[in-house]
């Protein structure tokens, strides 16, 4: 498009604020003090802000960051020390042990030659928490299925088979989350399923809606009463061309070769820094993205964005001048992806400290576009915050809405703490989920920023105002 | 991030719809109706759309479609073919005669060696509508300003001058076509304030928030007053360079070489097709784009996007097995780029067949996230539309706010007749807008999709309840 008049374009911007004001409306004087921070944050976070290079920082020096890994640990010091630089207060570490899974050299699989058709390797690698397979690989027929449910009518005739669940994420749904939701059961629970109908391996549809040659990994779990089974995801180009062959041979047969091992709990931490309260500095208002990331790409979008954005948030708080009455915390959650280590031990080390925990802010869904804020607390806080729809909107971010908040802070909900996540866009995300392609080059720097502009506004209104 | 529960992860998607409901409310019974159609539609086009399969096809066959190309003519007839293809009503051409600039086999610029420092080359690109050079190039001095008034107080320094336009982009600004309205008179206006002052040619940043080598161009003026001079833009890391080497150097000087040139008008035609209006066919609402491009990239977001998303409307409604009340017509409009003249022509073959436009919707801000819908028409209108904010909302698209339209749509906007655009995610437009990196590739299919949903839910309702 051209431009039609400058005064057209500014028009662009006026918000809608039509917006019935009810009881809890936020009166007209303190409004406009919120609405002056707000601008303040989009203007610093926008021309000064910081989230982008933090995160090519963090991407570039550490890489992947599973939970063990080298990688990983340098991410711990390296935030450390950004929020040393950026003068957060009480800057430290709390340690926990965690899983130490490792992919291992060797993942491929190939769908073995028949008459008149020569081999087809298939782009595969190992779910997380997969037993490697033996030494020569796992050989044997393949039978597709779309659900556990057609799986156990097949009965016995899955057993000494490949089990290959090919039931694609449901494209038709707009929030992509809802789709990942509805397919992602035969990643988490394939291995299992596959093996208490006798499977000697589980092989799944890589969990997105994309179509290319890139297989995405994940958290895959056991039961103590079955027996383990390897399990690897497969890229949807590679599930196409397997399920095709299966549909014009009978007795199609695989190799797959895994050489992933699980090696004891090595020591890791959660990062934590903040700007102490200048009134409350025993209520926390934390917010926070786990800095374990998988060991595909680097984890740009999942969760290094969460991460930095943790820390703009504070950086833009102090950039702006502002002295929160209450407590913001910025905590880097260690082990998100496959154990939650980090985030059950955070609120042990809380609870001994003294303190009250009045929200929880977890970034974990990309560093996209923000949309809203997802409420996952009581009623009477979602009213609280709803007051503060019109201010929001103007950041483009007016869906303020009942939903699930995160893993990490999952369990600060549970102990009744409101717990909040940043809505963003979703059309992307799972493009690059859990995969090589999750890396610095597919994330904005303008939509990266706005999030933790929205999450700071977020931040500074709970703080100035409670819950 | 991974998944708390698939339960969780559903009540994402419960809407907000916490809007007191005013005397203009949608009733109950036909809001469910309209709801299930959003969810029809949704369904449709996300599994089964074609616009982006519509816009890899334009762009691969057309290419670019400046006014007068060869591309712009084969666009015409491709997009009445995917008309007709689709079962269209009444598809045909309705000629105009269009302007035909060409940009020419050379554009090339160098700040030329001085004492101690080599010649440095500077990625330059003719701006829309310019004169050439003279065939060995414009070889003079620099000064660089950034404003219109800091070029007046200069006065007669400017004089014999290329003159070097470098105010950026306000990356301040949330809606980044804020940024882009407050540089662009640098480069609609640039060459008729330089030739004022006696400056020999312009020289204007590329209006992108990016830091890269590609310039962007986009239409230039003069005046008949003022003699006319070259004009063209320098990628933002030219500018930067220049700039660099401007503050450490006297005399620096810049050779600038440009072989385009305007050749006569030629014919061309907007393109038209409808699904007619069960109950009252004479009743119009337009959906439009412009099918002509700039010659840098194949305006894949610059309008293809909006070009295709209109025929996709009609298609998913067709598909939707809805008959509307109301005539809906897709029209592709030639020339927004650099004369208007589709847009000037439409309303006068509509006047002539006796018909009544009741409303004009144009998508022409890139194929991303749809927002939602900016309404230039009366506030009783406005009100009218507010009604349908939560239908919109649960298609993301919440946004209903007082706001310009479209260029293409401007005639019909000045006679009265209400004037929509889709409001979408603003934040990566301006790194591709008229460069090199207008392409395809940086076209989400899904984003794409849902603002041709939300068009054509905006459509339905309009035709359904009129306005």
């Amino acid at each position: 498009m051209r431009l039609l008049s400058v005064h057209a374009v500014l028009a662009v911007s006026i918000p809608f604020l039509g917006f019935a004001p009810g009881p809890l409306a936020v009166p007209e004087d303190t409004r406009s003090v919120h609405d002056s921070i707000a601008s303040k944050l989009v203007d610093i976070g926008l021309r000064e802000g910081e989230a982008y290079s933090m995160l090519q920082e963090l991407t570039s020096t550490a890489g992947h960051r599973l939970s063990g890994s080298h990688g990983a640990a340098v991410a711990v010091e390296l935030t450390k020390q950004m929020m040393i630089s950026r003068g957060f207060d009480n800057v430290h570490l709390e340690h926990v042990m965690v899983p130490h899974w490792v992919r291992g050299p060797v993942e491929e699989a190939e769908i073995l030659a028949s008459r008149g058709r020569t081999a087809v390797p298939l782009s595969v690698c190992a779910l997380g928490g997969s037993i490697a397979t033996p030494e020569e690989g796992v050989t044997a027929e393949v039978i597709e299925v779309k659900s556990f449910e057609e799986l156990q009518r097949l009965g016995r005739a899955a057993e000494g088979k490949v089990v290959f669940f090919n039931r694609p994420m449901d494209p038709g749904k707009l929030n992509t989350f809802e789709s990942y939701g509805g397919a992602v059961d035969q990643r988490s629970r394939g291995a299992i399923e596959a093996a208490k109908v006798g499977g000697v391996a589980a092989i799944v549809r890589s969990m997105t809606l994309t179509l290319d040659d890139v297989p995405h990994t994940g958290q895959m779990n056991y039961a103590d009463t079955v027996r383990k089974i390897p399990a690897a995801a497969v890229s949807t180009l590679g599930a196409q061309k397997l399920s095709k062959i299966l549909s014009r041979e009978k007795n199609v047969r695989v190799r797959l070769k895994l050489t992933c091992e699980t090696l004891p709990d090595v020591p890791s931490a959660n990062v934590v820094g903040e700007i102490t309260g200048s009134e409350k500095p025993n209520e926390i208002i934390v917010v926070g993205g786990h800095l374990d990331s998988w060991d595909k790409g680097t984890g740009a979008h999942d969760d290094g964005a969460g991460c930095v954005q943790a820390i703009e948030v504070l950086s833009l708080i102090k950039k702006s001048g502002l002295r929160p009455r209450r407590t913001i915390r910025a905590v880097m959650f260690m082990n998100e992806e496959n154990g939650l280590r980090g985030a059950r031990a955070y609120p042990h080390a809380a609870e001994r400290a003294g303190e009250t925990h009045i929200a929880a802010i977890e970034s974990d869904r990309g560093g996209f576009a923000p949309h809203g804020v997802s409420v996952h607390a009581d009623s009477l806080v979602l009213e609280k915050v709803r007051r503060w729809i019109s201010l929001f909107h103007k950041l483009g971010a007016g869906q303020i809405e009942r939903g699930p908040s995160g893993a990490d802070i999952s369990q600060l909900v549970q102990r009744g703490v409101p717990g909040f996540a940043l809505i963003v866009d979703t059309q992307r995300y799972f493009d690059y989920h859990h995969s090589d392609h999750d890396t610095i080059d597919k994330v904005h720097p303008r939509e990266l920023e706005m999030g933790a502009i929205v999450e700071a506004f977020l931040c500074y209104l709970i703080s100035e105002e409670g819950l």
